[in-house]
């Protein structure tokens, strides 16, 4: 039985990501395709408890590297319960956020140093990447406009603009700097053409 | 004003540890010397918050990787909101367990690679390191008798004793290969001798 596909779908406040991952399992549905659809942080119970952490608004400031370090210990539990017993089995993984929204957020959000981010990836993953990252890319202005209308903002919501126009940037060097394993979907088109180009990325990976 | 004297207690279960950290903060205490009292993993509201979720029993095992990364997640926490801050102003830091319990515990006790952990400690600490480790020592068969009386076991507290003899063991080579930044006290020796060595240890620091 061959390995699955490893697909993560990426992107900022309010780019469509919910919308667009019932798209993408409902297309793998269609075809029969086993897979199962997960997210990070998160995606096994102490890893959803680590998420809960790191979203909660607190009164305490939360260190930079040991949000990081949370986020990477989310990981490790996800990967080791989770997505590395699927990909073997031979289902695909559907993954609502991955390594490079640590890049986005941790990185570029709160300017931690990458050489850190990336000695952690490898720590923690190994050779293990994602076989395609779908990257909704969005103006953060337009994207914090439509998130605002789904309820109380977290930890990470309540940033400032200027700290999601690093996030959008990291995002696009990332995919700019490895374009054979990104694609780069303009979520501010209509949701059919943003769709249809989603279509089009996975039906290469079969 | 001079920064001020870091001091952890080290050791396994049932050495000992809550009543000589009463003796040494009475020590400081009775020579005016400015400490606070702290632990790990814990020492602030998210660190404490880390802690429990490493500490709870669960269905879900735990990833060993998950666990280390959890752990230096708090210690980055708490260096920079509690022992830093008080080392630069002077006081003195005793805490309850450090770095080289991670030795110990995931190094030893969970085998996890020690460059791993090295990596980690340099990352989070830079080249902050105790001045000194008062490490109790003790045959963990009775450790363990002695801590069997004080309440129910938690996630560490509930491992055979294979993985206490490789948590001793580790502690016992940390402290050979630096003896000046170790005091190993025999814990098996009557109270009031493992606290006279302790005074002894303190006095070497004034």
């Amino acid at each position: 039985m061959s390995r699955g596909k490893f697909i993560t779908l990426e992107g900022g406040e309010g780019v469509g990501k919910s919308t667009n991952l019932q798209f993408i399992t409902q297309w793998l549905a269609d075809r029969n395709i086993p897979f199962i659809q997960t997210r990070e942080p998160g995606g096994t119970p102490l890893a959803e408890q680590l998420r809960e952490l790191l979203l909660a608004k607190r009164d305490e400031a939360v260190d930079p590297t040991a949000e990081l370090l949370m986020v990477f210990a989310a990981r490790a539990q996800h990967l080791a319960k989770v997505i590395i017993p699927a990909l073997e089995r031979g289902d695909w993984v559907i993954c609502d956020r991955f390594t490079d929204a640590t890049y986005a957020y941790q990185g570029g959000g709160r300017a931690l140093d990458r050489a850190l981010i990336e000695r952690l990836e490898n720590d923690v993953q190994g050779d293990l990447r994602p076989d395609k990252v779908l990257l909704l890319d969005l103006d953060p202005q337009i994207g914090l406009q439509r998130a605002a209308s789904t309820g109380a903002a977290d930890r990470f919501e309540s940033e400032q603009l200027a700290f999601f126009h690093r996030v959008r940037e990291a995002y696009r060097e990332r995919a700019q700097a490895a374009p054979s394993r990104y694609a780069v979907v303009d979520a501010s088109q209509p949701l059919v053409q943003v769709q249809q180009q989603l279509g089009q990325e996975l039906q290469r990976l079969l």
